[in-house]
């Protein structure tokens, strides 16, 4: 239940990979069959991709993954317009990627804001609207939470951004192919896909650019993808992001129905069988794969190490920030103290997950936490 | 004939990755069983890509491919270095994606000196040290050129570096598992190596950096990578790319026998055919797959079409500089004209070309090149 952590690749996709790894081996800019073939692949790879957000396929830039693109995204606008203006405006909660992209263009001389979010995670607009200027040259605020699931008015925010004329990225890692996105419905002008979350293979990911908007290259040398991302493309994983975007598309209502049945069945049955447990997050606007538990009085890492050895699989936070040792920032920003946000695990349903895990989860789980609690000196007793 | 463009994934490697598409998903920063398996498999393959070249394990960072690499290295050493100087010398036929870079960094206000090769592709050491001042922070010579299989005397090259205090690079994209390379006999202090051109999946690259040194990042984020590289591991490309290296390191000296025999008789068998042939680089220090041979009075690129037809799939340079248009650099570094720089092609052999392919070509290469000639104004009637 870590599937924002890493997912298999859907076997669909793989079939439609393999041939890219083996037969058709050609690179897209060679000037024969073999790169023709290459080619029309990643030419249908990226129809699929922004098929599934609205977009153009020229709006489309493979990289090599949601964090690259993160990086182009704000390094590649701030550079390319920092003529317009030099501050940016961001959410708290967004991933380490753009949190730590903005400290490096911090110390660039661009100004960075934070808006907050409230206690379910909802970001504050009326803050948001005041710390845009029109000296904003961008703002980046994400479609939805990794971590506690949230998911954010990112038309409003579009809206916002844009009577300024700021340019508006969205992160939307996390939320596509989980819930509808459309770029041109909500004003994206920036937005950031993953493969992987979709079930594609790891290594490759997205930027949308729309129309019209020029980045700086982060990667630079013979020009692949319109000049915008150097390298000789990943034929095969390009090829699969594809047919994940493709699947993704069909299926997504439907898979996000049973996945919001299955969340909602954990949620309650964990916080009905476990004292002092409580959701993090909006209980409403959030993702439908996505629950965050809360358990007073406990150590998430020990926690999770307890769930592995019964074959469940967490996370305490972002995988990706999981070498900081420092308490989610995202909890914090909702309010958490240190200790709760410790004491904090995310579930992340996926696609293979099974109703019978579910309940498997929910029968451990009052046990899991009763042994843990009654080794801490400060579980009260009546928890014991 | 065209493996320096792109490459089938030996099946041996496709088999080692297979589970980490499917079964094997986990993120190497998550802390329970399937991201603790993820790490041992990055693990291993970081000491199997090492070893291929003599560094240690933590010396090799992980990235997309061999461009992003060498933006790495470059800009990276560039902006972490510049204290110590603001020159940086390269030679005149490098890739593409260092002399972009190098572009940019001259934007960036550092000084770019080029130092030029001979008529054979050979840098000239003498002019080397004379551009190599007590402010040049990196010299940056590739170990191979791609495109005429030149060699490199790069141990020199080292060594002058060394005597000036500035840092060595070498992009070994082309010369990693062809010839062998051991980063402290020959003294390199940043090495760029590409997956897929020892039959690794494409979209996997690495950078060997000497223990000591500490380069800025350029994709920022969770910290990955040691901090150099951040972004969610390509678990199973990386995987790939450390089994690849590991059958480089025990098949590339029968390999490189078995490849400079079918190259010889490539080259012989055209040069003895087809009349004003001619084998542009150097006869002996070059690459064991490399042929670039040159034909007067024709275009490249309908020689390129022609053998398309006939199922022979070759370059006309570097595939990742097709885009340009323009002339290879390189031919036009060693020499040749305009017109001579159109009419050459690369072939570059690989471990599934058999001599009968071989000796195909060369029955092919006397009547396609005479149909081509025969349609130019330029062909003197002697050759008609």
């Amino acid at each position: 239940m870590d599937y924002a952590s890493g997912s298999p690749v859907d076997e669909r996709v793989l079939e439609e990979m393999m041939p890219y790894l083996s037969k058709y081996f050609g690179n897209p800019s060679s000037l024969h069959s073999y790169g023709f073939k290459a080619l029309d692949a990643i030419k249908n790879a990226r129809m699929r991709v922004g098929s599934l957000i609205g977009a153009q396929p020229e709006e489309i830039v493979f990289t090599s993954g949601a964090t690259e693109a993160n990086n182009l995204a704000l390094i590649g606008t701030a550079a390319r317009y920092k003529n317009r203006g030099s501050r940016i405006v961001i959410s708290n909660i967004e991933h380490i990627s753009v949190l730590n992209v903005c400290k490096e263009l911090s110390r660039q001389g661009f100004e960075i804001k934070y808006a907050p979010v409230d206690n379910e995670g909802i970001l504050n607009l009326d803050i948001l609207k005041e710390l845009i200027d029109d000296k904003t040259v961008l703002v980046s605020v994400m479609s939805a939470n990794g971590e506690i699931g949230t998911i954010q008015p990112i038309k409003k925010v579009a809206e916002i951004a844009h009577d300024r004329k700021a340019l508006f990225h969205t992160d939307a890692t996390v939320a596509v192919g989980k819930i509808p996105l459309d770029v041109n419905e909500i004003g994206i002008d920036l937005m950031t896909l993953s493969s992987n979350d979709i079930y594609g293979p790891k290594g490759v990911g997205a930027l949308y650019i729309r129309k019209g908007l020029r980045l700086k290259p982060l990667i630079i040398g013979g020009g692949q993808e319109g000049g915008i991302r150097s390298g000789t493309e990943n034929v095969p994983g390009i090829v699969g992001m594809g047919k994940a975007a493709e699947l993704a598309k069909v299926e997504m209502n439907g898979e996000a129905e049973r996945l919001t049945r299955l969340r909602d069945r954990l949620i309650k049955g964990i916080l009905d069988s476990v004292p002092e447990s409580y959701l993090n997050g909006h209980p409403i606007h959030r993702l439908p794969n996505n629950a965050n538990i809360r358990f007073s009085y406990i150590e998430g890492e020990s926690l999770l190490l307890s769930l592995d050895e019964l074959g469940v699989y967490l996370s305490s936070g972002s995988a990706c920030a999981a070498k900081t040792l420092e308490p989610s920032h995202v909890l914090l920003a909702i309010g958490l103290k240190h200790e709760e946000a410790h004491g904090s695990l995310v579930f992340t349903l996926g696609k293979y997950n099974t109703e019978e895990q579910i309940d498997y989860v929910i029968k451990q789980m009052p046990g899991v936490v009763k042994r843990l609690r009654d080794m801490s000196p400060l579980t009260p007793k009546e928890l014991m």
